[in-house]
Parts: structure tokens; sequence; C-alpha cells
């Protein structure tokens, strides 16, 4: 949305007095103008978490000199950072069953530019949407899942991952549980979309576990991916109500309202650099 | 809300053609007047639901004939059923601890008419609003829990509530378990305020639960009291956004607002016969 | 939603003791198996409104016998009213700009079987989406729209919906004006999404408007198209929350989430008969 | 919320490279420790707004000290800007009609401390709450308006918010429209809670408004008093869903709980120093 090309830069550290001033004063110094600026203090661990977007033209040097020069303060500050450019695209491989509400959404999305993204491939576990995909010019790669073969089948995941330089791992309903392996390959990488308000509902099924209790209203949520299942970092979460009149099918329905945008706005913090994992939690810098 | 007297009558029973028709034939055969009506067919358990408002003025009998009549009808459908009436106010017994929020909303409520109640009387285990409560001419009573005094305690709240003829008995964030006599005796009568979006957060501290988990929504649930704590029907349930930037005492200060509004709420329903229990769930008639 | 074929039979007429009794009394006469039904009185207008879902294998004859045999006891009653039959689709003909959010998201929904309906044709006054629709199965006409040709083009967008037999038409992020022509010959058929929570910011930019008056949520409105803009009957609506930090481009961008589901919400309300409408009002029995 | 007293400097000033370096960079220079900490640029007009809290133990003087040394910057700056102490508690002179909700939610509000303020006294038009109002220990003054003495009490509702130093004034659902005088005299420092959502549906009846048109989501908003009716700087609203079957006095009820919610919100971030006034619209730094 912003007109310009800008560097975002994302950081956390251990708390002190000075830290915005020092950051700040590097980039004042250099006559970098900074367009939007967060700041955040987790009082319990005492962890310190910033994030701000500078004007790339503003700047008398490029973002591997920033880095250079920047390396020194980080490190008196015990800083974990890193600094991305707007001008280039994020890779995102996006991971589908048969289901096509996320995928839609997320191709008309990347389509009309609203997601700044490259969509290097779509990979599935069925042959349904390779049509669709391949429409919009991206690859399909139809990679089947059964119980006998699920390490060589999430071995060819990461085998294209790598492959295409992905950055980011998107299961838009992919249905399927991934290896360990590949969780602990790409932590804070993969994000899931569960469609349960999270920690409600884990594991299969969760439309049917929330018509047993019924519950009023039911969610979706967007994390990332750790070994433990539903259990890694929570990004986005939003719920819609519903009533004793809807069955497990209504409920299916309504879900996937909510499964998609959450998803698409937890993959837009994500991708704008907005998340940053803290243990098992986010700070979202919305 | 109604200008004028009515009378609720709220049933369940086996589904089968022509229920709608008997039933509201019979009302019609005496002139009776329906002012709203909801039908609900459960097709897992092929049980099916009614409530139905008829103005008093249109029938040419009172209540105790109504149930005389309709009686054979009732006993042909198999019909759990009840009447009520508009101009009996329902008799609900407050039960608070320290926390103001709950308490001060209802009062308001009870004094604008906005809820059509008597209170005759507000029990607490501490005695920290007995001026507010008897300021407003409701009797207050202070029965200190204890570890050790449970038992009777309990027996006291009980015969307190027997002795005004309670109808319903609202725990408004009253902080204590209640024994399993107490809720075996009065089995949809007894509704609680739960500080979290159930089933997530069971139990004690759940701000400090979510806190934990990262949760972006945080949530307050009134549901029936049974045995099993916080494990009864739902009748209400909503959901308010937080973020990282929110401590638990924030996720507390927020959290009071839907928790004093989701139990007017589930309260409201349950005076006005919305609310027809089935297994460990509920009917709600909005 | 439901497994069976059934009959949706929705009316209104003057409000009087009976009519619940008479309309289910002659269903139940028949055998007929009433899934679902709701009812509204309106207090104001005397007004009195109902749909009903009557599953088709429990009468012992078909649509058209219905309609002759329950003719005269609507005429009685003095009934507006219909009877749809659910294994018949709804032919619908949506008509887009160059906008990609809604069209995805209704070609998603139709694709998924999730709106049980035809979609005989789209109509754009660009050709941008042509491949797209096409590529689906879906004829694709371009009819362009300039200050001259205003009345030719709408004719021609006539003649196409004739052609097809349609029986809605929707303006998916259309951006075009109707001509009173059309309007008029369809009441109660053209749905629209206006992009803001109607009655706020009528007309064009409503997204400066709101922008410029400093709201806190912004919204979208799913109406009736009638000859007056925007002023149409309300089906559906929704808001989304947005801050100081969020640009028009941002309100766009968020406005585009709210705008596809409230239009998949309204239509689907609109398709299932769920809506009727009531002066410049509906009744929505969801 | 903060356990420890603090001091909020709230501040506008032109954009330009260096602000946050700059003022953060004082506050750093004299130890200041920082807890929490907004900024935002407003691309259009050009201005440049933040807010920090900070630990008032760690800094080496008092705040009059640092108005002194902080004013050459504000000045090379140009800013508008001040700073507040946690420790003085904002004196909130609350007006009220007839309907009690506020009313009650913000003594409970007051009462918890949830709000850290004092309440000198209620004023109102009717005598209904002083014995409620002096309960609480607050003076209660009877200020009758008539379409004759208008002038006359809102002199005398001015000498009073003079007499008890007032900071802020909130019209709890006061439902008379102030002098243009007193709206004048105190810009920014008087609060309405409006019952719908603006600018829809502007002065008297706005649920009779929204029942006329249909609408299905009704709102409150919580703005700024200025000269113009309902025209001020909104700084929070919400909405609730409602439907066909709510009478005006339904939607009377359901807004009752988020005009209070609504109120109660926008009366926070206002004592908290977190809405800074911009034209006609706010920015709020939650």
């Amino acid at each position: 949305m912003h007109r310009d090309r800008f560097y975002t830069l994302s950081a956390s550290c251990p708390d002190q007095v000075g830290i915005i001033s020092r950051v700040t004063g590097f980039i004042a110094e250099h006559g970098g103008w900074i367009l939007e600026s967060s700041f955040h203090a987790d009082d319990i661990t005492g962890r310190y978490f910033m994030r701000l977007e500078i004007r790339a033209d503003s700047l008398p040097f490029l973002l591997a000199e920033f880095r250079e020069r920047f390396r020194p303060l980080a490190g008196q500050l015990e800083m974990d950072w890193k600094i991305t450019d707007s001008a280039v695209k994020k890779r995102v491989v996006v991971l589908v069953s048969q289901q096509e509400h996320c995928l839609y959404d997320l191709l008309a999305r990347w389509q009309s530019k609203e997601l700044n993204i490259e969509i290097p491939c779509v990979i599935s576990n069925h042959d349904t949407f390779r049509g669709f995909v391949e429409w919009h010019g991206i690859p399909f790669h139809h990679v089947p899942v059964t119980p006998d073969n699920k390490l060589q089948a999430y071995a060819e995941v990461k085998r294209l991952f790598e492959e295409v330089r992905g950055d980011t791992m998107v299961l838009a309903r992919y249905m399927q549980i991934l290896s360990p392996e590949l969780c602990l390959a790409y932590p804070g990488q993969i994000l899931n979309i569960h469609h349960s308000f999270l920690p409600s509902f884990v594991g299969a099924k969760p439309y049917h576990q929330a018509y047993q209790r019924g519950v009023k209203l039911i969610g979706a949520t967007c994390h990332y991916v750790t070994e433990e299942l539903d259990q890694g970092p929570i990004i986005e979460q939003d719920v819609i109500r519903i009533d004793h009149s809807d069955s497990v099918a209504d409920m299916v329905r309504y879900g996937k309202d909510i499964e998609k945008t959450v998803l698409a706005r937890g993959l837009r913090y994500h991708l704008e650099d907005r998340v940053l994992v803290h243990g098992n939690k986010t700070v979202v810098f919305r």
C-alpha cells in the first residue's frame, strides 16, 4: 500500500534505557525517513521488540551497507534483527488439498497485487486444482501422501520448496500433518490455518467437536507450524456467531469465511515482517 | 418489552409430522393470538423444540385452565413442556464475591425494569457489597465460605434460596465452586458466568492461561451449572480482541465488559424461557 | 446443506388469529414434513411473514399440484406467496467491472457447490476477466458502458439476462449505476454490494468519505437495487475495525474482505428465499 | 494498570527526519525509562503524532523541571505537547438525565479503581439519581433545563465545573444539547455518547431512524462535543447485530450495552492521554 520503496527493520533485544533513541538515532544520522514505527516492551520477560519502516530513497546507501553499518549497534544491544526490502517480493509456496476457498482467496489477492508476493508453485496431495492453478501461470505439483510414503512425500515437498527458493510455506487447508523434519527445518516460516478457535478443538474435525460441545461461536486460527500439532505461536484469530439451528455442515460453510480471512490477515502480517515470535507467542505490530 | 401480558409456552417432544399444526391448532381453536413463535428440529436426535408467546387477553381462560386443557395433547405428543405468565416476575437470587461489575450491571437492569424480575436477596461470601445492595432495598446475606465450612455454607445458601422461593440462582462472578448437592438440586436453574471462551481455559485464572497461550481474542461464557466444573450447557458466549501489548491485568479489565454483557444476555434468555436444555447443549430462541 | 429435496414456501399476509395453524394444518393434512419454519409478526404494520421448508418426498403430489391445492387457503388469507423447489437451481447473472475479489469469491462458492446455482453468464463493462470466467466454462459478455451509450448498454444487459432466463442479477462491485428501466424491471431480483455501512456514505468513494469523517469502523451493505441510488431494502451488513493509521488504500483492502462476505451471505439468504421484502425493509429468516 | 507512577508525554508536530530520535534522545540522556511508546505520521497532512509513557522514578527530576528542560526541543520541533502525571487523578464531572446504564457503569468502574479518576460531582437535569450518587459519597447537583432557562442552566453547569476544577465533562446520556458557549469553552474536554453509528442517524431518536431504514446493525459513538451537533471528532465506536424481529424498544435495550461500553472505552483513552485531536479527527493510541 506504500507508494514508495521502503526497508523494514524488525528486531528484539533485552530491554534497557535508550534503545529507541540509539536505533532511531542511527537512522536519523543518515537522514533516514521513518514511515511507520512500533515498539513493545514485554514486562514479564524484559524483552524489547520493534519494527520500523524506512523510506529507501532517504538513505544514502543500499541495504547491504545498512546491514554492515548497523551491525555494531545491534551487537551492543544483543539484538536479533533483520531488515528487508519492499522491492523484493517474498516467495510463498502454497499447499492445498481439495478445498478451494483459501486457494481462490489467496490467488485473488495475489492477482490484484494486494499481496505483494511471488507464488513460485502450488503443491497438493490431490490433482484437483491443477487446471485452475496452471491457468494463473503458476506451476502445480501433485505430491500424493499416503500412510506409507509420508517420509518421501515430505522430502519431495522440501525439495520443491528449496528448488524454488521459497521464503514462506502456507498450508491453505492442507489437511495433512507435516513431518517433524519439515516443521523443524523452517521455524517461523510455515503458516497453517486451523479451523477452530485454538486452544479449543485441537486436531481432527474441530467443527464436529464444536457441535458436540454446543458452543455459540466458532473460530479459526492462523499460527506458525511447530512439531506439536496445533500448538505453535498464534498469529491471528477470529470467530463467527452460530446457533442451535446450525448443523456441522453449516459450521463448515460459515467457517470457510473466517478461515480464508484469518489466513490472509495472518499471512499479510507475516509477509510485512509484522510478526515477531517470542517463545510460543507472537508480537504482531499491525 | 411487550406492552401486554402474555403466556410463554416452551416445549420439546419427539419429532413427527403435524406437531406445529396440532399445537397451534389448539391455540387457534380458543382464539389465542400468537405474538412470537419459534420452532427447531434437531436432525441428529430427532427431537423437536418450540416456544410460543400468546397474548393473555386473547384466551377465554386463565393459565390453570390452559394447562388442564393442553395436557391431553401434550401427552399424545410426549412433550416436556411448561407455560409461564409474563405478569409473574421470576425471583432471581444473586451470588457475588468481591467484584462489582456484574452486580452493578444486574442492579442497573433491575432498577430500569429492563430485567422484569424480583431480586429477593443477594448472597455473598464477603460483606463488601452489603451497603450497596441494601441501599437498593434488597436484603443482603453474608455467608462466609472457608475450606472447612463448605457443607454448612452451601446448606445455608440452599436454605436462603428456598426461603425466598427463588426461581433462578445467578453466580455473578461468585468465585466459589458450588457443592454437587446444590448443583444437582437445581438443574437448569443456576447460571454462571465463566471468564473464558469455553471450552478453552476451564477452571482457575483463565486470563492467565490465555496470556500464556498467546490467544488474540478473549471471551466469556454464560452456562448452566452442573456437577462438572465449567462443563454445563452453554447459553451465550462472546469475545473481545486483545493483542501482545495487553497484560493479564488489561485482559481482566477488558474481560469484565464481556462478562457482564454475556451474563445479562444469557440471563434474559433464561428468564424469558428462550433456553431449552437438550443433553449438554441448549436451544436458544432469540 | 440439506441432504434431501425440499420445497420452500415463503409468504406474507395481514395478521390474524390462526394463520400458522391453517397453513401448517394444510401441510400436515397431506403428510408434509416441515424441516424448518420461521414466522414473524410486524407489530407496527400488522403484516405477518413466514417461511417453511417441506420435504418433497413427504408430500403425495408435486409442486404444481401443491400450488393448485394451496391457492384457496392463500386467497382466504390474502397472501403474497411463492413456493420453490430445491432441485431447481436459480440462475444468477453476475455483473463485474475490474475488481476481482467478489468474482473470485462467488466462483469459488459456485465451484464448491456451496451456492447451489447456475451462472449462465458473467457480464462486464471491461474485458479484464474474460479468460478467468471462460476457464470456468461460463460465458462472458463484454458490454462497454460509456456516458453516451448507457441506454443501449443496459438494454443489452437486459436482453442477455432475458436470453439466459436469469432469476437474479448480482452487481459484484459493478461500479456502474443501472438505468431506472433496469431497476424497475426486476424489483427484488437485483442485488448490489455497497462498500459502506449504509445509510452512511451513500454514492461514490465511500472509503474516502469514511476517511474524512474519521470513523472507527467501516462497513459493507448488501441491498436490493431500486431506482434511488443506495436506498433499496437492506439484506445484510457488516463492519470491520480500523484506526487512525489506516489510509484510504488500507480501508479499500480491509473493505474487500467484508464486501465479499456480506455479498455472499446476502445472496445466499436471497437464493434460499429467506428474504421477504416489506416496503423498504426486509425480513430475513436466517 | 501500571504498578508504578509514570508520566505521559503526548505531542504532535510537523513531520521531519529525526523526531523520534531527538525526543527519545532527550529522555534517554536523563536515564528516562520508556514503558510504552506510539508514533504516527499522517501522510496527507504531514503532521506527526506521538505518545510516550516514562517511569517517573527513572528521571532525576520532577515534572516541572521536565517541562522546563523539554521546552527548547519542543520549540525547535514546533510541537503542541503536554505531559501528565499518573499520580494526579483527573477530575471528571458526569452529566446525566434519567437513564441509569451509563451512570451505574461509570460508578462501578470508579468504585473498582478501573478508572483512576475523581468524580467531584454529578450534575443532572432531573433529581432521579440523587440518592444513588450521594450514597457513593459524590455530590449531586440538580440543574433543571427548560426551554426558557437554557442560558442560565448552562452557566450554572459551567460554574459548577469550574468550582470543582473539572478536567473532563462526560455526557452520560445527558439528552440535552449544550449551549455553544459551553462547547467552545472546553474543546477536547467534553465527551458525549451518541446512540448511533455516526455519521448515520444524527440528532434525535436514532433508534427510530435505524428502525425505519431497516439496518442490520446498530451502533454507538463516543465523540468530543463541538458546536455542531453530533459532528465532533470521533473517539470510539461499536455496533451490535439486530434483525427484523427487533422493535425500537429492543434496539434501545441492546443499544444500552454498546453505549456504556463505548463510552467507557472512549473515556479511558481520553483520560490516559491516548487521544490526540487533529482537525475533526482523532489519533487514538490504544
